[in-house]
């Protein structure tokens, strides 16, 4: 396996992604970027990583960079919004941040996010790295720019096009993840293979018990793949006008349903279920076979993830509903993504509201 | 004079500053930029603009684009923050703006900034077009894309760069602006004359009389000229790494001052103040002349511009402790905007405490 990869923008290298397995050589990744001893470093985190790992990452930045700063915030999706990014301006300013000093992520989605976000903002814009200490982070989130916040439930609604300029990994931190968010990181392992790689979903079978049993090597093999797929995605289409949407195969229904269950499933566990919904819609108009259809919900089984749930007080007309109130919406028409094929996905916008409802009623129970 | 100017960015046009004295060519205008009938419009703007211009506005647009929406806010600096941006954004989802909606902005300085923000932000970014106002935000604040608002009293601490789809300038707008605000935005327009056009500031001796009774023609003639200085500007440094940081001429003093007078003054008046400090520094290193600065402050008179004022409760050792928590800093020093000549500036770095102070008694009376 490589030790990085070049994320590229009209043929220029705008960012890294690189793996190692401990933080022994982020200073020097630091210093290859021009960052020098004077820089102020805001390492954003929170409640749940900090007590784990901010130690470290201090100790292993302190002696090239003195600097260091640190805004740790209460974790949870509910979290991610305005007002802790708020907080952070206000911590930046009390530190007298400028321009030429950056932030690191040091967490989950959420925190990427939202430290990309306020990277994106203060000061119309500074530096950021990403160091994603989860298996959904390192294989999904971190890569490509997107950042942003929710906003009155309406999730990622603000935000804004903020390439990290390093994405950092350390496959060490996934040992301690709980098996739970491991499972639910999967959802999106699983994601990218249906869209691109069929020979991702062959590797997902084979490794099943070493992925489980957090083995960093083939965790490593599995993260490397994925990042090389969202990273020739995100290069062709840096600001989601085409290609890029196809990454959200799942996540019309899934987003509609995480939000109705009050965020009590996570990310991943409602992208399968959304999975379960394209697919079967998929299915039906004959782009992919029954049996296409079953060991989607087969390899989700093996990773845990749920392919039908009990709605906590809602239908499948509430989850469309919801689904229009989304942004993934386009001239008032839903944007879903089907499957043409296992590893082949498009864009349509003629799926009709009988279609979804039908295929809803075979995930909720 | 022609009748439109093409910003572009890496030899591409990116939009155009288009120059009329009507709203007529503005339907055409947004036609051929391939917006549909069916495309949602937001336009922005404040209660000291919406009385008088609002309806000839939507009168213009609603047979090609029926789909007008309209956010009204409070007119005032001390507005141009978050909650008003939220209230943007509740405004955009319960009308289901999509991504391929647009919002204009309608008024100054602070209705495009804060309209930039919201479109900058909003779904991670959306189209906006600046219909300026005011002299200010025509032949300065509108071109560029630094949006932004203000945080916890410090001035554009939280922004983007956003690029406008189209700046749009009618010069009949101009007959309703009140006289002191046509002076301040003459602030800018001097300002641009002395960092790089000296032939402008001929100009604006010749066309004093015509400029200060608001004369259409005149007005348009010294705007074009603005617009096209500040263009070649933003082509060659669209983020601010160089060249660019030249247009905070007099802005480091003069934003201090604008704070520590409670915003009692206006912007272009504050900027005047900040360049006389800074001419006073040039003329005492032995950059200009003692007859350069004292024409500096005699062409600012001229166009009713303070060239000292009345501190209102603080002195010189205030102004410069404002400036150093102000974003124009560089590893700790103050980014100073020098005369070499009339009508050359430069950054520099290396302009001590005393020598601000000195400079700002001479404004501090």
């Amino acid at each position: 396996m490589q030790d990085r990869l070049h994320v590229k923008k009209d043929g220029q290298i705008i960012y890294d992604i690189c793996f190692n397995n401990s933080f022994d050589a982020l200073s020097d990744e630091l210093s290859a970027l021009s960052y020098d001893s004077s820089v102020k470093i805001m390492i954003v985190t929170d409640t749940n990583v900090a007590p784990l790992y901010l130690e470290e990452l201090k100790n292993s930045l302190i002696n090239s960079f003195p600097n260091l700063f640190c805004y740790t915030f209460e974790a949870g999706e509910e979290n991610k919004n305005l007002s802790s990014i708020n907080e952070i301006y206000e911590s930046l300013i009390i530190n007298k941040f400028e321009r030429r000093d950056i932030l690191i992520a040091l967490g989950g989605g959420v925190t990427g996010d939202m430290t990309g976000f306020a990277a994106a903002t203060y000061l119309r814009g500074v530096d950021f790295i990403q160091i994603p200490t989860t298996l959904i982070s390192m294989s999904d989130s971190s890569i490509g720019g997107k950042t942003g916040v929710d906003f009155k439930s309406y999730k990622n609604m603000v935000g804004a096009f903020h390439m990290p300029r390093l994405v950092y990994m350390n496959f060490s931190l996934l040992k301690s993840l709980p098996k739970r968010e491991l499972c639910g990181g999967m959802g999106e392992v699983i994601k990218h293979g249906y869209i691109k790689d069929k020979a991702l979903l062959k590797r997902l079978y084979e490794c099943k018990e070493s992925i489980l049993k957090c083995d960093e090597d083939v965790l490593g093999e599995i993260i490397f793949a994925n990042c090389n797929i969202k990273r020739a995605v995100v290069e062709n289409d840096p600001t989601e006008k085409g290609e890029r949407a196809l990454l959200n195969f799942g996540h019309t229904g899934g987003h509609a349903i995480e939000k109705l269950m009050n965020f009590s499933l996570l990310h991943g566990e409602c992208v399968a279920l959304g999975m379960c919904v394209a697919a079967y819609i998929s299915y039906k108009r004959g782009n992919i076979t029954k049996e296409d259809y079953k060991q989607l919900k087969e390899i989700l089984t093996e990773y845990n993830l749920p392919t039908e749930i009990t709605p906590d007080g809602f239908n499948a007309i509430n989850v469309i509903q919801t689904m229009k109130s989304d942004k993934k919406m386009d001239k008032g028409s839903l944007k879903f993504i089907l499957l043409q094929e296992v590893g082949n996905a498009i864009v349509d916008k003629t799926v009709t509201d009988n279609e979804i409802e039908e295929a809803l009623l075979t995930v909720l129970k």
